[in-house]
């Protein structure tokens, strides 16, 4: 009884600074540039800090490759932490190809098989083979890939420094909307039929 | 006389906090992820509040364009400001070819002439042709190009949200280094002849 | 139809990551901290990221000065991403008074004429007549101010390190309110004669 | 009546800029990563601030101590201004146990009677005797303690790096709560017995 | 012994992560614009975290008044951590004249007398009467005065939301330096003979 | 010949922006709040980018368990970039007793094994057994555990919002220096006995 005055006071003690060190996301909510707004306290589970979908996802697909994300709209707990994570897995033969995350440097953790992977800037291109122990970096915004280039499928796991990173793929960006071929090809110094074929596979128009 | 002595007691005021509430860069010195080290406050001088250079560049070049920058390393007194500009001309034809910058968003401010800009996400195409008096953002990190698409030359100044925005070529990326031209086409559904053929261009080998 | 079934692959491939790395300003919603709730993606055109009113504002005024914004409020798309611009038209023997942009490195850009630019410092004063060509950095925060000094009109661009810089004009502050006139000339040491004089130019009372 | 026309037009001159470079929060509204949405300005008044409450707490209490606090919740004018203060009263022979703000940096400025502060890291412990003219800095997330070391109270006022750092004392962590007493124990090196003790002391169960 | 050694494995435990969560200022290293470069962990001391100088400052000159700063460069501890203070003293009659902070929120906690302290922004005047057990906040880069309202000394604490907070007298930025009176008439609406006279009270020349 | 002028001229073209996107860090130089200096960019070699160390550490030791780290100090490519990554190896039974991480937020991915891992706040525990497929966040400088609570090795990869997180075990923190144990006790509300005790275990004396 003592003990629940007791609390009492101490409770008192920080009542108008009863805040958390953290903003789980309301999803429901609109997002800002600072990210989604605070679900009350009350309303927070344990569940918002987990999430259990971080398992091998589908590689039957044009890539060979699947990317399985923890990102804020899966995990509202890391809303406003700055740090989002993945897996990634490729099966023989595939590759996740040329991408960016405009806005989040990528960490890849190497699990399983044998990735090669790599970044370009203007002045010098940093390529790897990478195998379970092996960690790589790829700084924010920077073109890169990842090839699996081991005899079996390659299994990793990545973290970046955003609770929302962007992924664009470049071919979705070239090839993947109705921008004029004649545009793309002025722009990227390929033949227009070029563009014109790799605009069919994906999906492109124009 | 009196003068002097209460300036002096106004200044012994504040002498602790002799500090003001810039940091030109130290060009000389390393660089570090928040900029250059600081030049010594009383080496400081107007001119490395100015610029001088933001005129013209010639356009006599493989893109019939040239990008003319003031940039932390040709101004050193937007050094930890989070912001720098540069002058766009593009010759009748020319065009500046999809490029990013990895960590930076850029504003274009037309001038003269007419420009027809883009940026690409997953999702969407975003694509103007732009006039004087027209101003355009492109977010951070985002695919863009900007082609010359009137009748004479154009001019546009270009601001950026960074003191050293990076400027990546789409096309020195891909095509502008060794990587083996078929691990290129891999990694983006290009043809290897067209690899091949393009790094040609741009000095590429392998 | 393949390619169909093909782009939903890769569409399903990010379909948990679906964000762009923009955050259009919703301006019906609240302001926050860090900008404006974001728009629905879906409902972002081509026309959130381009402002078409950069130009030539009138300059028939107290100061022969005109700025034109291109802030957050005009301009949504630059919501979030640290970087607006506006348009200096100053005529003939105007200026732009005394002024700070509290939270706003502010760079000009010199397009036509002669303007005579400046920011003080307890330390130094750096001023500089400004031409064609010349680009000058206002840190933030610092009390500044433009003056025409040529003989026709003067034209520039401005780029600000803020989404949604203020703009203070020293005046406005000293002159434009009720404070009492004595409480200003207590602190600002001029004449009580003087603040009265000038407060009856910029509107204030007291 | 001139003057009246004059001020509009000065109005005019920045009337799409029509911001204020600050943000008082809308308590109403939900929270965010960056803070609380603004309150309209024209809602706004001098006492969003000012706070008057920051006067001596109560120290009757087992700890013989108290904190009145200044933060956003109670001072909504501190929103998105990275800043905010406390008042520490520590009555002869009390302290404020073992606690961390988790993302914000303390500021102790002793008013009156004697403190002993100190904060641990794994390297070195840094501590010491606090009189009146004595300031110290407890770094963010660094677990600390103040004991008045005095004959008399203590007082001191604190101020923080952030609009709402949460504080957390040690013994509401690891007593205050359900967790096992044995899983407490095997975290901490600590005795089941003492765990279970001091958990009747904080109202833990468990 | 068996303790050192285990200790010893405690240690190896991190070794590779032995950094503190804090960066005490280096000064006699360049500064940055994130602050001065860190002090070899070994050399830092409890002294570097406690600064001893925060006591009444002469108010004997022209304000009445004395700021006494604990800022980055009197106090390394803070360098980093976005948080510094100062004391204020104002004998009666004195004042701190109109002055900003270009890239630093203020507090202000009341600790005897009466000051009458305001900011200005274009639209609104927030002015207070401020008495102990107040604590009022002034914006980042708002220019702002406080006054000695009462009959007898007023002492307040100030925090800062900067290592390193600037503090600009409006007098001395208008009024301490050589720029031409004309030029300073012209771009604040006062009067000639105005300008020189106040110049000649705060030093300038021109 | 043709393409080396040819590049010659693309070179030339970005030559004043010669900058890339990321700041290796000279591990030799001082470190600063932003982090180390950067390392000339010649220098610079994919194995910056890459480490090969996240690997099992040995979990022969007080908990059971280890920590392998690959922070800036260990994986220079990380400098700046506010991302970082750890292994987590965790025999039977054993554990990683109460921590804190003061400045950084941390993601724990389960790759073998079971854990019980939480973080407490003064209003609420968030606890959960993991298992391989689940991620779980621990908001920046949350005090917080991780339990092997399988039957077999546990294994897990933790990333940090941080290049430089630091890792602050309670235990040495409270026990591992020469704090008197009076004074632990009674900023922890533990018997002195009990601290005694632990100190022994610790290292810490006094």
């Amino acid at each position: 009884m003592i003990y629940i005055l007791f609390l009492f006071s101490l409770l008192a003690f920080t009542s108008n600074a009863a805040v958390n060190d953290f903003c789980v996301a309301d999803l429901k909510g609109p997002d800002s540039p600072s990210g989604y707004q605070c679900k009350p306290t009350k309303e927070v589970t344990v569940d918002d800090f987990v999430f259990s979908g971080l398992v091998a996802g589908n590689t039957t697909n044009t890539f060979n490759a699947a990317l399985t994300s923890a990102f804020v709209t899966d995990f509202p707990g890391v809303n406003g932490l700055g740090v989002s994570a993945a897996r990634l897995d490729i099966a023989k033969g595939g590759s996740i190809p040329m991408h960016t995350h405009p806005a989040a440097t990528e960490l890849l953790i190497m699990v399983e098989g044998k990735i090669t992977a790599g970044f370009m800037t203007p002045f010098a291109v940093y390529t790897k083979t990478l195998k379970p122990g092996d960690i790589m970096v790829f700084p924010q915004g920077q073109l890169h890939f990842q090839v699996n280039s081991g005899k079996g499928k390659a299994t990793a796991f990545l973290a970046f420094s955003s609770a929302n990173p962007g992924a664009q793929l470049l071919d979705l960006l070239l090839f993947g909307n109705s921008i004029p071929s004649e545009l793309i090809a002025q722009t990227t110094f390929l033949d227009v039929d070029q563009v014109k074929k790799v605009k069919r596979r994906f999906g492109g128009r124009g």
